[in-house]
């Protein structure tokens, strides 16, 4: 297969190249830019001297149509919204990654997303791609809209208590933490080194765009879910994501038991690792990777329930997942062009 | 007034030094230490070269009579269970910046620091050096137990909503980010670079020291105050605390409302800043000083407040926050030797 | 005395308010930005909340002499070279932090710049100020050039031989690493947190605007000194420069001989100091202070001697010394403001 | 083939198995440790749980010989002084990582590692494992000395211009800068966390180990390279390493003559790239992969030559390297297992 990759330059577009450099059905990579056409990949991202010496193209519909037969789109806000539907009609799959078709409603949308939304028929088209849990649908699916890094991290930790209906569905509290790669490229005050090393910060309190994102999948397994707090933190490393996430627990449970509903849920799962008791991830221990890796806890003085799941960001957050359903999509084996190893240390 | 520290090759020993050299009543300073007796500080502290150039002294308690007024224990568990009485007996105030004296109940201790408690009566005699709230003790007291770096960081934050009553008292969660200085300076493998480095952890869950003093001194404010969930986390840093706290509000309330309450529960002291609404502290804007930066927020569509609280955990966590009691119990004002602006960046 | 400082929002400017608030002939500092004024300067830095809640005001030479009686000019190029003379004239001492003054030959200052020099009496008025090296012509000045960050870590560390004639004045070599603070506080890819942890740069090879700085003062202490090899690196840290020098040494000579006569050449310094031998600084030895480490030692197998030199860049690379110079103008004692322990760990 | 891993525990261990995970022709690995018998690796590296579930075996001469075909020594000095020629009798490949059998001479081994070096006939077996300069004998070795991370990066850096006979073979001098990684595993002061970050150091100054390397190599070369003088600087990064070197031209030259000299030497080499004019490699470029970049310049005002070139210590600089080797043993392709795409940001 031929693949496109819409924001070849950003660090979503440098990841999927990384990774698909190792896809053993993906013939052709082409590579379109709207800002930095004609220039060479190897000038912004020397590190892919040798392996992609390609130039990046400008986006139309025609030459897409002829080039590729599936696109990702590591894109801002709104272009996915603009192109997606005409990409879809020249017969090539769609891979979202940005956050443009993840909510159904559109009043959610704009009212987080401070835009409007994208049309309603694309929107229903549109199938999350949460893998591990959509897995069916996707396998259909011609459009998906990847899921959020945070969601994901998120969503794969809560999914086996809120389904079994085990926790308070008024208590889910999720402190976040990331690395900066994923505020992208663009550099900012809020990312400039001297400003982010020795330095640990909480943003966008209350108002992070993935709270929606993640409410909404939660009550598709339980529509009682209430509101979810929210709140992500920015550690000065790069690479990475741990939720830690609070729920009190609808009655006493053992850690084992806890343990043995995670395995279970996840036992067929290449990418969902659950510690063994007493064990808790590090994010460090993912990066590079696709895995999620899962700890949890019940603690008897308190009622609660804590959980930890960790990912890296840029992969199983955004260009690995991405990645793990255009294999869905397609047939292929899952875990194409993403076995790799966690590098560590 | 001469001062002595025991323990003083610690990071807490350091620090205390590095406060002390601009204390205009301190007229000297001796250097204790059980391990590396003999040796001159500036050996193993090449910064401190020039500056103190003085050996580090085995402890006695006749040589401590004859040379100090003051000593500040920055020792692991045990010492100052140990030697405090004897301390106290040769008339010499003493600020403990171990967690030995800090916990009322001899249960409760030995529960959590898997070790016996020290003697009843020294326990009682200890004064608890939160000095914002606990300064008329404080300047009476010959003995202070100096609260731990995370308690300070939450205590400071929790204070106000629960002396007000403004909260669930079920419903306290303080999620807790620190820096590596914390865990002291003995190399482990937890802390060694190539293991730390674009890594996030989360450790001792469930299990921390500091969860019943955080208790402890909130149920001296109410005594219907639950149990509290803590986990802390380590951040790729070296210094800074941030503790993110999460309580679900008895009543709506507005942000106004909230923020002028803690401002005016620290309308006068110095080392409590209240951010402006909109705008919560990173840690690095307190680094180096003896500040505590407090942010919070209402949130009406979850009915939640979250209360973000900063320190740099080797001052106002430990070295500064027993200056300012030392300062406290001898009448010198306040801020002495702890004045110094953060360093930023 | 009343101080005005020019760029105050830049890393050079408030690093300048860290170190004056301490100063105790300094009566009022005022602040000044062309970019920011009425903005209120702890709205950009917040960790001056409560320190320094003053607004910034536009510059007029008007104003600028009511209000100060010297200006410390933390600006882009440029600024000073406009400015300094009006300044000048309004009977009010000058510390230029910026490269305008520096080198003597306009021509040469073009040539590196890559823009027009200053006037040529305002050059030729200015004094340039390495305080240790310097100190005479400085304390009769009203115009300082304060040195460059790499020059100084560069000159302090080759002074002594270089005046003694020890080495080959054709063989100087220096490799500077440096933290990212130097680059300024404004947003760019290459110090995007992201692209800069966990990763070594070099940057401006042969190009850097301080070749000529160092080259020009060496050449006042022996005009044979030849062309300098000078590279820089950028540092995954904040603070803290690093100068490694070689040279050949003229004759074989005894570690303790060189060791000998650095101490002597610095021994009424308060802010250099020698190592030891065996022992060599690291740039978190001085972090936060004044201080210039130096570490040396000759390798008779090579016959080549290598300095190590450090500072932190935004202390003795900037703000530190030039309130140093400003002390020595107005005979104040040398260390006033500048007597912080550096800040471990 | 089936490999076995001698030392699995450390960080060359663990990338061994990162990389030779996807090895076509490696059917099985066998991990020995002598420390931590019958542990299984994922209970130290949880990075690896689900990938390498397997228990470490103690080492004994009968198992190796059964078990595998070929055999990486990732192990202290020593143990390959004392293992190998056991190891090769039982007709097994050895890849010795460690610096035991480097230096041809005893009597510089025994001057620079402090200890007795390994049989003379052992270190006249092993061949010298820089594969894109020795390849020829690789292919026929059994034996492989497989090089240290500092030389790596330093000999293809200055391979054409010694070899072309191009600069003062009395002026060589090497600035080389390394991540954490490098010391390996174990916790230590100069290592642990709070000393290093934010920090920069110098160490082992004219006494590393890799200097005799370096030289020895140099003058198969041309055996009239003089001393070389080099010294090692720790950065707060885990992986990568640059060498700065600086040499003084014989005659003058373009920058493009040099550039094409450059790429004419390493014009069939897949894991050597030579940077454009203008363009100098950060280590992040090559980071977890196993290129070696080089950026270079001639200075005509100093006539110097300054070469620039940085690789992952762990990848190209230890198990990377090793597995080029082991592909060049055995005749499979050179890059098997090693062409990942460096990992950026």
């Amino acid at each position: 297969m031929r693949v496109g990759i819409i924001g070849a330059t950003g660090y979503g577009g440098a990841e999927l190249l990384r990774l698909l450099n190792h896809h053993p059905h993906v013939t052709d990579v082409v590579l379109y830019s709207s800002s930095k056409e004609g220039m060479n990949i190897h000038e912004t991202y020397p590190h892919l001297a040798t392996i992609y010496e390609k130039s990046l193209k400008a986006l139309t519909i025609e030459s897409l149509t002829e080039e590729v037969d599936a696109v990702f789109l590591a894109t801002p806000p709104g272009v996915s919204a603009e192109w997606s539907k005409a990409i879809l009609q020249s017969n090539c799959q769609v891979i979202d990654l940005s956050g443009d078709l993840r909510l159904n409603s559109r009043k959610t949308y704009s009212e987080w997303y401070k835009r409007e939304a994208a049309a309603e028929d694309l929107i229903e088209e549109a199938v999350y791609g949460l893998t591990e849990w959509n897995r069916e649908q996707i396998s259909k699916a011609k459009l998906i809209a990847n899921p959020g890094c945070y969601p994901t991290a998120t969503l794969l930790g809560l999914a086996p208590l809120v389904k079994e209906g085990l926790v308070d569905l008024h208590s889910i509290i999720v402190d976040a933490k990331s690395g900066t790669s994923g505020a992208g490229r663009s550099a900012s005050m809020m990312t400039h080194y001297s400003e982010m090393n020795e330095n640990f910060k909480i943003y966008q309190i209350n108002q992070h765009k993935h709270v929606p994102e993640i409410e909404q999948q939660l009550r598709e397994w339980d529509r009682n879910v209430d509101t979810v707090t929210f709140q992500p933190h920015l550690v000065p490393m790069v690479r990475g994501i741990m939720a830690t996430m609070y729920m009190t627990a609808k009655r006493e449970m053992s850690e084992k038991e806890l343990r043995e509903m995670y395995k279970a849920a996840y036992a067929h799962e290449p990418f969902v690792r659950i510690r063994p008791e007493g064990q808790f991830p590090a994010t460090k221990e993912v990066y590079g990777s696709n895995f999620c890796d899962i700890g949890l806890t019940y603690d008897a003085r308190t009622g609660r329930i804590t959980v930890v799941s960790v990912i890296d960001n840029v992969v199983k957050g955004a260009a690995g997942q991405a990645i793990q359903n255009f294999n869905v999509m397609n047939g292929f084996e899952e875990g194409m062009a993403l076995m790799n190893v966690p590098m560590y240390p």
